[in-house]
């Protein structure tokens, strides 16, 4: 409850701070007889990486996973998988300044509110880094995932205001944003580089589509699914919004025009359009599920800003080091795993909803 | 884990289905010593009460309730209070064309993959009816709240595409929209006549605006209090989106735009802006927590629509009974006091953070 | 957490007081497609029932359940089960008295310290009628283990340290104690007779096996399957202690008259003995699941006792009113349900321990 | 829920198997603030340390904790506190016999059954080392409640069917088994020195005595202290029972000798015995609390016993190793911890069940 855990049945405990020892998790209730080794994590820490141009930070982080428990003979146990990420470089002498204030847009104030004091070495708990143990446990549920034939793409739908006009997925390994259309990806770029040069940064879109789900995962009242991915979402650090489908477009919508009908297709039920995003009733329909994350600018900027000190002084600050000019490239692999950690839950949770299948289980 | 039970120390569990014998709720850590009756309750039950205008549906549903437990002498006990809703009408013979076939828009088909089966009585469990358990328990949570003084708002602030242009929230109660812009209001009453006459549905946005919340509640990694209230809001039947703050604004701001700087004023520190929305880091900052919600038109609508029935023919349906052609005004009430569970559960928690506060607390 | 809520998956929430408007509880969770009906709850709860012989209370409570959700068309639907039990009676006046003084044995002076009040009619809350709802809840339990081949039997083992020498299930339903022996229930309704005329109270042993439940529940650490029968049985309001297996007696015991070996059988693993209690490493083993609970003698006696009023004077005071001269005959059916309870919920969390299993689920 | 997670507020969640790289725990709910240092955690840890006398484990584990985060200048940070003990020897060699049978009294078999394969090294999740990171979240628990003037001793009050006659807790550091009574301690050194030559294992009593604790803590119905306090002990590997003050004998007792009366004495309420160990109707009554827990013999004897194969074929094998001819001794410090992580948890819980109380803390 204290917040570093998350999910039901397949649940997940993150720790770590930007500049401590390490940045791990805990996932706890994976299923036994899954093949993984620390390749199936790094692949999607690599994602999240900095240093991979100049859009990014230039800070070279290393982040190499080690498997400290729960998987034996190359396949998991069933018994907790702990995971850490051990912090390579320390240096804490960059952070001494911002001790004494308050950065706008971060969470310095509040920690100080809340806890009476805090880390301040580059955000401590609440910076970015802490993504990193939701990556390595987002990317055994991913795995998990993919072996039921079922797949999670994110990708960047809007930087910087400049949307994308088509969805080539493939692309977005070819450009720094992870932008599926070259063409936004270069105005992004210019636009970037201009922000880049004002010492200012820039807020985007994430988009993500799920493939393959099959219908039935999600609870009714409280537990639906769509609010069990709004609350992942936006529990990723810079998320300001989350829509599923149509999501803000359906309030201007008529029941007419946004009522998905069902049709026969092949002799299955299908609907015809998805302005729903997949789900209806809080219960995936089998259909793609489609939800956006609104993500604000990073708030570190080496511009000028007003501040308060911890006197109680009102002055003007620079915040200096190695920031992300925009959040959104690294924050996608982010949204995918979070997203892959709250559809094993609710397929987890699912398998209990008709007592015939219990039965069937146990009989077998 | 199945769904109907919400929170952790102030936590309510919902039960009823729109047809069946009643709808209610269990409030369990509710603290003792709150003066309640049922009065207390009633006067939010009535907010959302159908038949208040010809916007909204014309049934007439007399939505008393009955506290069963947890109240003695006029105070809450400290253990869990039960309150129900009986339902008086429970005509089923309007609902046994639906049993055959699958609403557009609604859960019919999700329920049936799920369960196997589903009451198909006015949606049964998935009907907008459930909600009356939410308000119930959140009026004792909204009372908790104004012993604090804290307040929360909420109303509509665009339908059917007209949005307000001024926010006088005693105007919320004198038009049938809850909008606190008598002149936005009419507008909508106009649309809303149009969309009627075309056996039509329309949608909108609901904002809700908290005032006199102290700073540090909400927990640093997935209990962000916007997570949370992100969660609550969407689990609402009809909602699609939610956004804090400025929300998917954010996403085409820049870092200098976006940041709220912070200042001194009258020995406090304050934020000269609220683009966070009053929430930093997950975690309150002490100025006012906005958000918004957006609300899909009434799926239920008279126009025909295609749709399949159960024994999987294309068909085509006109949803027959007394529906509302837009489900903000009633919902405005519900976002309220799902708004409040989510301060009152993040308030008591928070109150564990240091542990000087806890030795105190023992001392006294 | 507030602690009327109980189990993961299969979670129930229970509430009310001997003397409010009723007592009930809501089951979420439950598979649907459960024949379920009135009757299906209402012969366990006619078996806490108090009034079956002079020695149980002589209050005539007709505890009659009423299913208020959650089953449609005869079967479960899935969604929350509600279920009340209405207090016919309501008389507060023989408790106008102790309202005023705190009950040797009983919950008065705590609940005081706890919530600066209490319900003092009856106890409230801390009366034994808030297991009604647990036996309503459990009673649907009872109902899935045994679709599933799995038997919950419990018995009086021993009562005011009279203790059985035979354990025939059928004459449990022949004497007023529950007792799986008639000799031994000749000898305990002797010494009953003789303390209620000393106007005093007896305690005992209730043991329960549990037949047919496959391996493989419960899950390795905390959440082992004995672990959560102890909590599940040591939350019942008398209940002093709690033993699996051998219990306390393996405290005596050596490795080698301890350990239950394993051989082959007809083709099967079993164990030659069942020192373990059908729990090896918190999970269940295939064997019979069999466990111990001491009871405490009823708190309420007519005898004279000191104690203190709330103005802090020493006071004899004579409990007056209709009590049982023993827990045990009652409280036996509160322990297969609060076990079955417990079965069921690791039964359902199991499903989920190998990755092939989930597979399977949905390829079908 | 998978069972790796304990506690509500203050939660831990523990990881690792025996033969892996390490064992840990991340402390999630932690107050900011407490002065923290890995010497705190160390000491905890050493008293369950093997190898300490001939009647303990030979097996020499260096178990050194590093704190990973949670923790800066010295204090912790509300946070979550990440400790890792790495394993010094993995030696696997010793274990690969095991691999293929089902060792007696352990939980290789229900282990297999559960997940279809086991990590056999040393058992794996299913060994005592499971425990240390229980010890080292409960140094920090014990820390807290030391900090509040709240003890909890625990020691060996039986061992081999010899128990104390006298209760010196000073002595308990003088002699190998943690009792204190030297005499008795004297008489098991001969029991256990006989047992070690038969290659045979003894089982004993841990009795557990907690002093300070304020009335109130404990919820009164699923969540009582009583039965949170049973699951937490009940959980620890090799415990068979558990009872709170006269557990067993209450079930032979009447409700004259049982209850206990309440008189003023120095103007406080007290109670002048304490059968019912210190909590009544599951809240704390500020008497001391009192519980017991029965531990079986060590599973791993030397001496040869009956069992099967894998492959299905009944064998006969002598468990060889370093094995602890009994296990309370170093079971201490793991009741001891175990309840002090339900006792913070309970008192954190509790500071939210009356509305004053509430008021007051937000109005500072």
């Amino acid at each position: 409850m204290a917040g570093s855990t998350f999910g039901n049945l397949f649940q997940i405990t993150t720790w770590g701070e930007s500049h401590g020892k390490g940045i791990g998790v805990v996932v706890d209730g994976c299923p036994a007889g899954i093949l993984l080794c620390e390749e199936d994590i790094q692949k999607f820490l690599d994602r999240r990486k900095p240093g991979q141009s100049k859009f990014t930070t230039q800070r070279s982080e290393e982040d190499a996973v080690e498997i400290l428990s729960g998987v034996f003979e190359g396949k998991t146990t069933g018994t907790p998988i702990s995971m850490v990420i051990f912090n390579k470089t320390q240096r804490s002498a960059d952070y001494s300044e911002i001790a004494g204030y308050y950065r706008p847009g971060h969470a310095d104030y509040t920690f100080d509110m809340k806890y009476g004091f805090r880390d301040y070495r580059g955000g401590g708990r609440s910076s970015g880094r802490e993504t990193i143990g939701r990556v390595a446990a987002g990317a055994i549920a991913l795995k998990m995932l993919s072996m039921m034939g079922i797949s999670v793409h994110a990708y960047a739908k809007e930087i910087g205001g400049i949307a994308i006009e088509e969805t080539d997925l493939e692309e977005c390994f070819r450009n720094p944003f992870y932008m599926p259309d070259q063409k936004a990806a270069g105005k992004v770029a210019e636009y970037a580089e201009k922000k880049l040069s004002e010492c200012n940064s820039m807020g985007g879109i994430i988009e993500c589509v799920i493939k393959g789900m099959p219908a039935g995962a999600g609870e009714p009242c409280f537990e639906k699914l769509d609010a069990n991915l709004g609350k992942a979402i936006l529990s990723i650090g810079a998320v300001k919004g989350f829509e599923l489908g149509s999501g803000f477009e359906a309030a201007k919508a008529t029941g007419l025009t946004n009522n998905d009908v069902f049709r026969m297709e092949n002799g299955k039920i299908v609907k015809i359009t998805n302005h729903a995003g997949g789900i209806l009733g809080g219960i995936s329909d089998g259909s793609d599920i489609v939800f956006r994350a609104a993500v604000k600018p990073t708030p570190s900027i080496a511009a000028l800003q007003d501040t308060v000190n911890k006197s109680g002084e009102n002055i003007a600050v620079s915040i200096k080091g190695r920031h992300d000019p925009m959040i959104v490239p690294r924050a996608v692999v982010v949204v995918e795993t979070m997203a892959a950690l709250v559809l094993v839950d609710a397929l987890m949770i699912n398998m209990t909803a008709k007592i015939d299948k219990i039965i069937n289980f146990y009989k077998e």
